[in-house]
């Protein structure tokens, strides 16, 4: 099915790792990552869990509609409603898969599903063949795989081979494997079950006890050629596989696994990145391959080194990943060339028009800031896209505030909206931030609860940046906005209405993509 | 020398991890968290590089006067300056310990010490020898062991051995090796090495590659009983083994290692924040144990799942750590007693008067703010803990700011220094938060370059209060400060107020415990 030396990346960043508590994203933040997985060179992007809700249907199936060349999965529970789903979503790709599970384990069956094994096999098969009659390429899990009493897993995993299923996942629910645990169970897997050496073995490992890249590499030692990840180690509870720590690993250990992928491995930093500013979680600065220090070296023994041979203490070249080589700063004279080569460099693929857009924006700043950063670049392109779609719009935010005893804290907003209605209104707040929101809240009409907020310096110095994430919540829908700004109320406030903006919209969607209300209903049993 | 079912923790989080870019530690930080380390039950604290400045010799001298029970370590060459200087400054200690180290490997020989192999055997054995006429307890390191070849790491390692060395590092210091690496390199050395049963023998991974835990424990199962490693995994590049992830492992997997530690793992997760606290890099909310969704379950199959068993998805329960159990918010009305349990719940050991100091600040947040959640309480003991000890205190701030072509940031101050002074000084910027900071520079005509600067909310919603991060740099010393309060501004004044404050302090120490002249001096060759 796939030539032996060659591990499938099958990125569940926009699944396991868009539900995990914080990391959600909204329509076109989830399209907008697809590109850049897509683009990274990554063999199937699972884009989310179509039965979940509307909001999951549309996006599943816009990026299925959006994607040539990198297969799109979507997640189905064993059941009818969900496979029907997930076929029409995943329909408009090129390359389409079906990813259809049932937990197996002993704990699971009792406690969740409430059925003994025959009912479990036999939900199993029904699932694959359902899914086959949509689709060519369909893949199985065995939830809680490691858990499972392995000859009722061989069973299972024989069956649904028989059935059509053309990769079998063994995921490590619970994140409870050791690496050894996970090379034992793929080599009986691969030697007992009937058809395994016809399917792709797939391995999805999570982080809970700081082993998920280790056990991925034990899977793949032991036969598996599909590692299930996310980029930035995202998903449920401590995370899944990191993306980008499989594929430099297999890269840099080349010698000792002698497997490939068929990613751009110049293109990780720029979605690590881009993860980073559409869900407003920063990298960790110690984060193996992509965190700010990962090709720092502090010390002056190690500086040492690196000064007399580069390979004292680096086992991969910045480059190699897609860190920009040149820290070289431009300033206002820069011309949109050179603008738009960092932009590449950074990993934003722009359109004409969106370079046009951000250069505007670019020579705005340069007028007020000397040196103009890589992250400078980011915060405007990421700003940008981000920021400017309405329907609300940030015209003029006043602010005052003090301290102590009398202090009292205001702040007063001039807001547009698409339609040309403009609003001013001024509110108090614990403080200037909390005023200025307040402000808004009630110009808009607006109602989300603040769930999260922070603002984080960009570039170094007096004159850098402050970049804001917001995160609101309102009837279950969970949104993030940024700002950018050299004044951070200024930001913070950006970040707000980004978000606002974001609620407004998604509660109203484009009408030409929602999902047919017979699968929707299906799905909310 | 040690049982054989038990593996000896090694928290380098103040040598390894404090010297990573922006992890930095002023004197009261590494004090506070060498405590914090003592009270883990870690066997030994590496406390710092004595030799690297007098700084560093200062910490690691009064870290060995104030801990008893806990083995204080320090870092030395294998040259005689170095760990003279080590052993002066352990000396203090109930139980001390010189690491002395040396790089083996041919690139390392080569290109960084320009030695041949004989002479780097003398200089280990040499040093080792030194080091065991000032103390029974020394370590030795093999300094790029993975990259070494084996004959002369078994040669080396036989010598120092006979020279008297108890403990024999293996490091990975550049984040290569795969875990059948590491297990075939310390299985082989443990059949090789003369006198290996007499030792222990002790890992030291990087993760580069994101292997750092798996080959801690793949050392572990061919026989180390040392990990080294450091709390959230800080350290040089993608940092160092996670002190919580490699103690939650063996625990978790006792069924697979068959080992223990002497670790009180419920101190974990507050030690984790204390970490986080005093660098400003807040914990990940995907990372491992310690993140904020290490035991949150978002999507619907799981929480069903959770609802009916626990152990449908969760390995470890978080009480196993520390987590507090009690998310139950305090209020106006709850006592002194109720506020210093919770403290205590969450890693703070407070002095009575630390509890008096915090007690009243508590009151005055819980006039402000109706309910009080765990975050806040983190935020006023470290606050209190970290923001109050001037020489410069803030006594008013007030701010104006606005958006737009012809707006102006303006802020003004008033600060009061320890010998009674007051300045008043206002000061226009690029933003609020840079006026503020103007104006305290103007005001203290201090000198600081602004290196990095972040506020996040803590806890959710519109009273949240602000956390600020600041970290100033001046004269190659870099200090982290942060502040807390409901108004972001505010805040962040404060931070970078308490960051110069630690500036000015850290450039007159406390003459009671200044490095003697001549180690100074020997070191700084």
């Amino acid at each position: 099915m796939t030539a032996n030396d060659k591990v499938l990346i099958f990125d569940t960043t926009l699944r396991d790792g868009e539900q995990a508590p914080g990391f959600s994203m909204d329509h076109d933040q989830k399209l907008r990552m697809a590109r850049a997985l897509s683009e990274l060179g990554v063999d199937i992007i699972e884009a989310g869990f179509p039965a979940a809700s509307k909001g999951d249907f549309r996006a599943v199936n816009d990026i299925a509609r959006q994607t040539s060349g990198t297969t799109i999965c979507g997640l189905a529970r064993a059941v009818e409603g969900d496979i029907r789903a997930t076929a029409e979503a995943v329909a408009p790709a090129a390359k389409k898969r079906i990813h259809t599970f049932i937990a197996t384990s002993p704990i699971h069956r009792e406690h969740k599903l409430n059925m003994d094994k025959a009912t479990v096999l036999a939900r199993a098969v029904e699932a694959v063949r359902m899914a086959r009659s949509f689709v060519d390429d369909v893949e199985f899990s065995a939830e809680d795989a490691l858990r499972t009493e392995p000859d009722f897993l061989i069973e299972v995993f024989s069956a649904v081979i028989e059935a059509g299923a053309r990769t079998i996942n063994i995921p490590d629910t619970v994140g409870y494997a050791t690496p050894e645990d996970i090379y034992r169970l793929f080599s009986d897997l691969r030697l007992k079950v009937k058809g395994a050496e016809n399917v792709v073995l797939s391995a999805h490992c999570h982080d809970d006890l700081g082993l998920a890249v280790a056990n991925s590499l034990a899977a793949v030692r032991a036969g598996a050629r599909q590692v299930e990840c996310a980029m930035n180690g995202i998903g449920e509870r401590a995370g899944n596989c990191a993306t980008e720590e499989i594929i430099m690993a297999l890269k840099t250990r080349a010698d000792s696994y002698a497997l490939g992928t068929d990613i751009n491995t110049r293109k990780l930093y720029g979605v690590s990145k881009l993860l980073s500013g559409l869900t407003g979680h920063a990298v960790p600065r110690n984060k193996a391959i992509v965190g700010e220090n990962a090709f720092a070296h502090e010390s002056g023994i190690h500086q040492d080194g690196i000064l007399k041979n580069v390979e004292t203490y680096e086992i991969m070249k910045p480059e190699d990943i897609g860190v920009p080589k040149s820290q070289l700063v431009l300033g206002k004279h820069s011309g949109r060339h050179a603008f738009a080569e960092r932009a590449r460099a950074l990993g934003h693929d722009l359109s004409p028009d969106q370079i046009d857009e951000a250069f505007t924006a670019f020579k705005t700043l340069a007028d007020r800031k000397k040196v103009i950063t890589n992250s400078d670049i980011e915060g405007l392109i990421l700003g940008k896209e981000m920021g400017t779609q309405g329907p609300w719009h940030l015209k003029t935010l006043q602010v005052s505030t003090g301290s102590g005893d009398g202090a009292l804290h205001m702040a007063a907003v001039h807001l547009v909206h698409d339609t040309g209605r403009a609003v001013r209104e001024a509110s108090m707040g614990n403080g200037p931030l909390d005023a200025a929101f307040k402000a808004i809240k009630r110009a808009t009409k607006a109602s989300a609860a603040l769930a999260d907020f922070s603002v984080r310096s960009i570039g170094a110095g007096a004159d850098a940046q402050g970049w804001s994430d917001v995160r609101l919540v309102h009837d279950d829908v969970s949104v993030h906005g940024s700002g950018v700004d050299t004044d951070i109320v200024h930001a913070g406030a950006k970040a707000y209405l980004d978000a606002l903006n974001r609620l407004i919209r998604e509660a109203k969607p484009d009408p030409k993509t929602t999902a047919p209300a017979s699968s929707a209903r299906a799905l909310s049993a």
